[in-house]
């Protein structure tokens, strides 16, 4: 009944640390990550899309564990002499990194759609597992905020996230279509689950759950969907996710996020310290250390959600019998 | 009468040095640098200006030694990378380079004119005299080959000038004006001299001279006009020039090339190995050392072709009064 194929919907940092512990118990045909496109842009020119990236560094190994973005071996050469010549260098591009830019941009412009690149990239970077971008057409994440309507780069990078958070829009989502491999994976006979890699809900799974139709895909699919807190404690691993949840009138806790997301998860991965909050959420709930600090607890954490997924299809299996 | 400003005209690596020994016996306001444009070019996206940067670099100093081409202290994170990737990697772009093109094409796009960009970076990069594009219209060279029609670089850089060539074409020649400071200086009763530098008369003086209106304005102007050979005993110091004079049907010398030049000249600075074709050439002869290998060495061609400059003024002025 239940196949072998998994789905990850994730953004950058957070996700792709999940994705990369999947990616080490699943085999590479497996397992389809997709890719938040919200927070891609245009900036001196290039099209560069953080998280699609991210995903690919992290699962090819060639991520900046120092850093904590960015490509492991970088050099700044490009950087340093931008900002010498008066450049835009508020974000900050590697040398290597700016590879994969000029390199897609050129491709884009000859009018290769998004996944095909990414899907080359993958193969040349030796990535496994399939990256897909949510959709091949533009989507961009907007943030309303006390200093008005932001891009999401301005807000995230250049303002470092310091504007109050009011509304966020993600613009182009209602033309855009999800990547017709999504929804046949999605209606897959072979799929396994779909798991919500602990991103930011409203930055990095919201722009993928935006795109015309996921919703709905979602539902109808008959795996279990189970996302992954990225609340621990009350507080983000990374990023401004707990700030935004109380800008936007929540409070930050593992068991809101599980409420945003709503009827559309089956079942809800969260971390032991906040075993208090699961009475608190309609999914099942599976508690379990969520903090991936280490290699090993992202291959654990994969096993954990892989095994509360196959445990509600066989619930799910079960009740049809029943 | 004469005055104290210098007109250079110049191509790449062999006016470049020229144009350094100029700069250092000169005031930086006293000498305007003219670069070719003919070999700028669209690659990956980013509009690259070789003679313009190689003039830039070498007179601030940033000149890559070693290589004989690009930046100083050069990184090449990007090209390793960019080659990863399946990406077009026959024309090498430093990472430091390449923050130039860069930003140059984002400020191209925004609609600032090529001079005001380019006036711009030097003075950020620290050079003294002022650098000026021959003109800010699209002008490209084209050669016809025995392997047909080709762009600049793609003769030059990926097919290493192995191509016999015919014929020579500078697109766009015709409807584009030499840069109005260019005109100006030229017009200038403060002119004391023009220098064509010892850079290859095919693919790096002649499409200066081919802007419509230069070789007019050229005639025009009341300074000395006066060349230095680029062939020292019937050979370029660097590059296809000799090789090109021997498909364009000419005999690779020094001589031949002030024919090349013809009328336009005063005045000719040629090796002293080639004292014998002295009596070939039509404008006044000076013969001096002109391979420029130490930086000593720039600096005293300079001197001299200033000199010969100043002593054909000072015959004018005699005729003159004559």
């Amino acid at each position: 009944m239940s196949g072998d194929l998994v789905v990850a919907l994730s953004g950058g940092i957070g996700g792709a640390k999940l994705a990369l512990g999947l990616s080490w118990i699943l085999r590479a045909d497996d397992l389809l990550v997709v890719a938040n496109v919200g927070d891609d842009f245009e900036h001196l020119g290039l099209h560069i899309s953080p998280d699609a990236d991210t995903l690919m560094y992290t699962l090819a190994g060639l991520d900046n564990t120092k850093l904590g973005w960015g490509r492991r071996d970088e050099t700044w050469s490009f950087m340093e002499t931008l900002t010498a010549l008066g450049g835009e260098d508020w974000f900050r591009l590697g040398d290597r990194d700016l590879a994969i830019h000029v390199e897609r941009t050129r491709r884009l412009r000859r009018g290769e759609p998004l996944s095909v690149i990414t899907a080359d990239f993958c193969r040349r970077l030796g990535v496994g597992p399939r990256v897909l971008p949510a959709t091949d057409d533009p989507l961009r994440t907007k943030l309303r905020t006390d200093e008005g309507w932001l891009d999401f780069q301005d807000y995230f990078v250049r303002l470092q996230c310091r504007p109050v958070v009011r509304e966020l829009a993600f613009e182009g989502a209602d033309a855009a279509s999800p990547h017709p491999e999504l929804l046949a994976a999605l209606r897959d006979e072979q799929l396994r689950a779909v798991i919500v890699c602990p991103s930011n809900p409203f930055i990095s799974v919201e722009p993928i759950l935006a795109v015309a139709g996921m919703r709905e895909a979602l539902s109808a699919c008959a795996a279990p969907v189970i996302a992954v807190s990225p609340i621990i404690g009350g507080r983000a691993v990374k990023g401004p996710t707990a700030k935004m949840m109380t800008e936007l009138g929540m409070k930050p806790s593992a068991a809101a996020v599980a409420q945003r997301y709503g009827d559309l998860l089956d079942g809800y991965v969260m971390d032991n310290a906040d075993a208090d909050e699961a009475a608190l959420v309609a999914p099942r709930v599976t508690l379990a250390p969520t903090l991936m600090t280490t290699l090993a607890e992202r291959e654990e954490l994969a096993r954990v959600v892989l095994g509360a997924a196959d445990a509600l299809a066989s619930l799910n299996r079960a009740q049809n019998f029943a």
